[in-house]
């Protein structure tokens, strides 16, 4: 698939300024970029790549004015960053959906497949599951009994979902994801040892969730175990029994949330972030990786440390720690120098 | 499936306040609560949603008198959230076992599967691998060459056992586990690179032990990696190898023990904490979520921090942490002070 | 199988002080020995349990001389560890390889098997896709279309090697890793919501790499993740899209590594590191635990702590931390001392 310097630029509403027939195949990045491909300037600070690039066209936003003689093709755009993603989507777009209901794959009588659906080979479908229409099952997913799944849902080879769940609309499930598990709930027995709390709710993700890889989001013990609309969850996350994670939080990799915490809307967490159990975080909430959270956190705040505490008390604080040796040495110079008075005095 | 107020009160050997031919069909927490549910209350921070719950039955504690009118019937009980385990544990053992052996399954023949076993779709059981009776093989499950599963045990879909191991009675892994992959063990070579160590051992499962979804559990390099009878392990756990856990000890998720810990007997963690290698940790210890261990803990203590220190110690320090900032103001405040009276004096 | 203590001797061109005839069948530790086995002594701090070990051999360097009697046959070699780790090879490689193509896979037409490799149950391989001479592909794989596998490569139960991906010689993949999920990558739309970033780029893995259990590692955007040669991964870890990971670098479990970070050669980091996104870490570069990396780092330099810093000047630091109760004190007490000075003064 090969496309012209002018053929993309009318794509994307943007204009030429170099050989317009020059023709590429891929895209690539500024700093690793490779010929008969298209790449990219966004960040000011990659500029300098811009005058020795291999590629052949160079996609810029429209106040960029080189200052130097440059031979690959310009194509001028409003929003280089835009532009970008609209190719990206366009070339992923490109390639072909599976379809079809793969005769190595295990559907029970009473499951029910969408219109269009793809089921990939050694998956298993449980009963009176639902599955939408245009989904994507890839190979070996496991689709518990009476599981509900929306329209236009991919999953990835791997994914387990297990009984009882439902998956919104457009949601994509990645690889190793396991959506239902029990929740982590034990009482103590007069043995010493445990028993345990059977978990009998279940987990819902709302429409337009993403979930990846290798995250683990468990059943509620009673009712459901909520990540609203929106959401994105980055791989390797622990989403406890009974939480709910709020319209278009994004968290990053390695996250753990704890039972029943509620998480407000659009808040950001970096990546290995732990909050305790039974805590409420508000809306807009921007959390430093490895924050440790072992309290509500209010609307609109940005936290970081372990235990955690607003960002700036928190850098504030640590500069100082990481002086404390020099600060220790002072107060003994204090004293000494206080003693001399003392002595000076009497 | 519908219950009356008098049926459940008699199942729990409890007494009904209010309408005892209510019905009930499902169970629901008291703050969000739901039609034709039971609920209950345990924690009296919960108290108010009592009076105006849609739940037609309210479990609690026979001690409990409300001080408004309830439109809920009550069943008072000795002990609410331990009727309420015991409600849990009865809706969920009313769910179909499942039996039978899948024909998409595959099965060696030398390996033996206990009396009443359920073996899913796109199973896998190895050479000389032997089943427990009554264990429930979830599909899409790999069980190695010479494993041993004992009675009544329970694989969710997807678990991966490499060969050798053994698990015990009554275990319950999760979807995504990994038990008895290699321990990581590289010997640097005169290529700059690593050699790696082959691992020979195993992994051991005793009794009653739970392992949550997508943990990982690394065989020995030789000898076993010890899970001891009744421990609860939650999701995400790493295990590394010839660690050895005591019995009834119970850790949070995405916590991590490096190679040859010991663990003591009734230890609780919290979640994302870190062990180094080669530690000893007593019986009874607790660690604060996120604590990071590098060296030995002795019995009955609690610690927190990275690196950690006894619990109140750390709470102590992190108090003045806060405040080091205002700590540092002083001190410049006392510089300046011993300056002026050093002036005033000489 | 059985080998005698001279037979044993040979192979690892020691000597035998005591009975050649002995026979061991196995290998154990040499706190936790055991009737019949071939122990090792390599760290001094375990001398003490030469003394009454089960064990029927002892491996020990050939400079120790014991200082009581020993019932045990010894084995004296050059380095007791590398003797170790060639046994411990040798009895691992006597395992049976398996071979042949399973019946119950699923392999495209299209995709191309190299010679003597074991494609097990249930796998799934992909259109085009190439895997190498003496491959092992144990059952319940994925490997999506284009992939790419080196020759010698093995590859455990359920991985998933996402389309495109390529995977040098002699790599060695553990069940549960995602390899080439999508980056975690999303614009803000006007709806208040994300829309996703197309991820059209791949991973590369290069030759003797090995991947531990559940780890994920993100495709690029555009471009690839590389995973450079001999580079060892333990379990959980997350390798976010555009990551470059330097020749032998070596990363213990649940470590994090945000996108577009480039990490040099022959670096080791502990367990549950952080790096936060676009960072350059240079070569030789140690981080201990828990480590939480918020700015680039130098060559052959050790970190620590979150946000990490030279490790002595960490490690001071930390020694002030522990004691900042005291130091709180300290001033409070100059305070007041001062104050009585400027009394007596004035």
């Amino acid at each position: 698939m090969e496309f012209s310097a002018q053929q993309i630029a009318d794509f994307l509403e943007g204009e030429v300024v170099g050989n317009p027939h020059v023709m590429v195949s891929n895209l690539s990045k500024i700093d690793e970029s490779v010929k008969d491909t298209l790449t990219f300037l966004s960040n000011p600070k990659y500029t300098h790549f811009v005058y020795n690039t291999k590629a052949s066209i160079i996609l810029v936003n429209k106040d960029f004015f080189p200052e130097q003689p440059i031979s690959s093709t310009l194509i001028k755009v409003e929003d280089a960053y835009q532009a970008l993603a609209k190719l990206l989507h366009l070339v992923d777009s490109s390639k072909k959906q599976q379809s079809g209901i793969d005769s190595l794959s295990f559907i029970s009588s009473s499951a029910h497949i969408g219109e269009n659906a793809y089921i990939g080979a050694f998956s298993f479908i449980g009963d009176n599951a639902e599955i939408g229409d245009n989904a994507q099952i890839y190979p070996q997913t496991y689709i518990g009994n009476n599981v509900i799944i929306g329209n236009n849902v991919t999953i990835y080879p791997g994914a387990k979902i297990y009984a009882d769940c439902v998956i919104g609309h457009r949601c994509v499930i990645h690889s190793g994801v396991v959506i239902g598990a029990d929740g982590f709930g034990f009482a103590p027995n007069d043995n010493g040892g445990y028993d345990k709390i059977a978990q009998i709710g279940n987990v819902a993700l709302e429409d337009d969730v993403e979930v990846g890889a290798n995250t683990t989001i468990d059943r509620a013990t009673m009712g459901s175990t909520y990540i609203r609309k929106g959401v994105k969850l980055d791989n390797l996350i622990q989403v406890a029994h009974n939480v709910e994670i709020g319209e278009n939080s994004v968290l990053a990799a390695q996250t753990g949330i704890a039972g029943s915490v509620k998480i407000g809307e659009n808040c950001m967490f970096g990546g290995q972030v732990g909050i305790s159990g039974h805590l409420s975080i508000g809306n807009n909430v921007k959390l430093a990786a490895q924050s440790g959270v072992i309290s509500n956190i209010p609307h609109d705040s940005t936290y970081m440390g372990a235990p955690s505490m607003p960002y700036v008390q928190y850098t504030k604080a640590y500069v100082i720690f990481r002086k404390l040796p020099e600060l220790a040495k002072s107060i003994d110079t204090l004293k000494k120098e206080i003693e001399e008075l003392r002595k000076i005095i009497h």
